[in-house]
């Protein structure tokens, strides 16, 4: 990291106290070191919206009905949803892939068909994705993530969209970081007090009937998503290929803790948007080591998180890039 | 307040968990109230950069020069700033005014003249402006704000530049709300621990040597600044206008607290943007009662957090107007 030191020293020569654009400043000498470079450029920025459904929603985990996935996906395409909103507000491309949703996009040109089934299994009572499953996921997640490279983009951001996919997270969290359930279940779309035990009730009895082989692999095909786990891929490819990864809330944070669990280096390209209002992300967080741009008590999905956060990184990018130093300004550096 | 029921009942109605759009959708409301519409519009928005000279500067108070205040004043108009930079990033007008620089910008086009002295009076010694400085200051900041409003603004926010200005800063705080001075000072733009006390001793003794009538007029002519004054006029006369007012951070919230002293109504247009790295804001915030959209650690002054936060005041205003209602997407409800 031989560079880091050359961005500091650029940074710190810009026409402000030292330090004093905080966040901005640390966030612009971390895509320098992604992208090796004192003159960090943003190109093409996508939000990818993965959606699928879950076996694990016949359990009644959630406060919204299943159906809502595919009205979601609908109304994604259509502009209406948050992520259609300020993605268009920002000039971020959207696309939105069918992962496994219980519903036949066929004909709908907008939706991009990746599509392994109708929703994954009840992790209740077996694997959620078979290992095949997981592989092919990750894969297609991957390929999602080259085609927008080659369009010239070198900066993204994962959304998601399934219904019951907090409880997807909840289960990673817990069987990956060996974290009690108590702490990792939320209200997700907007349980009560009863929802929430009842569905802490449905993942103690998932936890205590999971019978795999304890491996990171193993417990992302048991517990992930279809959606999530092409998400977990297309975070590993976007590494591989030296991309800046905004993360998101909880089911995408939730996401990259599997991609960590698998291939820890993808965490050196990642920023972190924000900080949920899923009270669990902040101890996913935590975990991580990693501290959030934004506390807007967002709890939305979808990326909204990081394409609300993204004119914050572009900030940080037009700071490092345009602010003068203090020589070409000719103004006097203060005494500390 | 009969449309914020109105406002909120929309809010509501997108589709999107309730509430999950958390401080979005807490800034959409309080625009509409301010503008009285459920379709709220920010238009033509500017920052106003005020700067000015001090008198209190000439007791070392400040880890920089005095000259900075008129190097940097080149440097706004030169592109160069912090708050050039994230001006020209989002398309935000740009105004630097000379309320009272030590310096001569007489045939410099880019900069407004409004001048009213070269620098103000020490406070240590004197009131730093006189009673019709200050009546003259709030005019005069009223009459930039008048201009930009003519042109179609309803958007203002504003920055201030002034070596010196944290120690008006502190003193306002300290008078106007009978906070002890160890709670009000800090470290500006950059003292280490031994020039903090030094700053302390000075504004302790220029607290005990102060001999006014105690009126909120008469401490902020005695304790503020040429560029702050107008600041506080500006904000006064926005607020008058109906404008929403994006707040800075440490000085330019003294500012409001001047304002806030002579007309409270003022806090009913402001949405604060930023908590600034330097400690006390966070206790100005206290004081009113507001909570900041953002906590990036920045503490650079010129307006720059409001800058950074001007994205996520549009995306709340992009939100109620253009994301989709429940009926209107087809969407289910969840059933909370």
């Amino acid at each position: 990291m031989a560079i880091a030191k050359d961005i500091q020293a650029k940074i710190d020569d810009l026409t402000k106290p030292k330090g004093s654009l905080g966040m901005l400043e640390k966030t612009a000498l971390k895509i320098g070191i992604i992208q090796q470079t004192l003159t960090p450029k943003l190109c093409k920025p996508y939000n990818l919206v993965f959606a699928g459904d879950h076996g694990i929603a016949d359990e009644g985990v959630s406060a919204t009905v299943k159906e809502v996935t595919r009205q979601m996906v609908y109304n994604f395409i259509g502009g209406g949803a948050g992520v259609s909103v300020f993605a268009r507000q920002h000039g971020i491309g959207l696309k939105v892939i069918d992962a496994g949703v219980d519903h036949d996009f066929e004909g709908v040109a907008e939706v991009v068909n990746m599509k392994i089934g109708y929703g994954t299994r009840n992790f209740l009572y077996e694997s959620a994705l078979t290992h095949d499953e997981l592989n092919l996921a990750l894969e297609r997640g991957a390929e999602v993530v080259d085609a927008i490279h080659a369009e010239g983009s070198n900066v993204v951001s994962f959304g998601e969209m399934g219904i019951g996919n907090t409880s997807c997270s909840s289960m990673l969290m817990t069987m990956l970081h060996n974290i009690p359930l108590e702490k990792t279940v939320g209200a997700g779309s907007g349980l009560d007090e009863k929802g929430v035990r009842h569905k802490l009730d449905v993942l103690t009895r998932a936890k205590n009937s999971y019978k795999g082989d304890g491996s990171a692999f193993d417990i992302v095909a048991y517990f992930s998503g279809y959606e999530m786990a092409m998400i977990t891929g297309g975070m590993l490819r976007a590494a591989e290929l030296g991309m800046v990864i905004i993360v998101d809330g909880f089911n995408i944070t939730a996401s990259l803790l599997a991609a960590y669990a698998l291939h820890p280096e993808v965490l050196d390209y990642c920023i972190f948007s924000h900080k949920s209002n899923e009270g669990a992300h902040a101890l996913m967080l935590d975990i991580l080591g990693v501290t959030p741009l934004l506390h807007l008590d967002m709890r939305l999905g979808e990326g909204t998180g990081a394409l609300v956060a993204y004119p914050i990184i572009e900030s940080s990018v037009c700071m490092i890039n345009n602010m003068s130093s203090f020589g070409a300004a000719k103004v006097t550096r203060s005494f500390s």
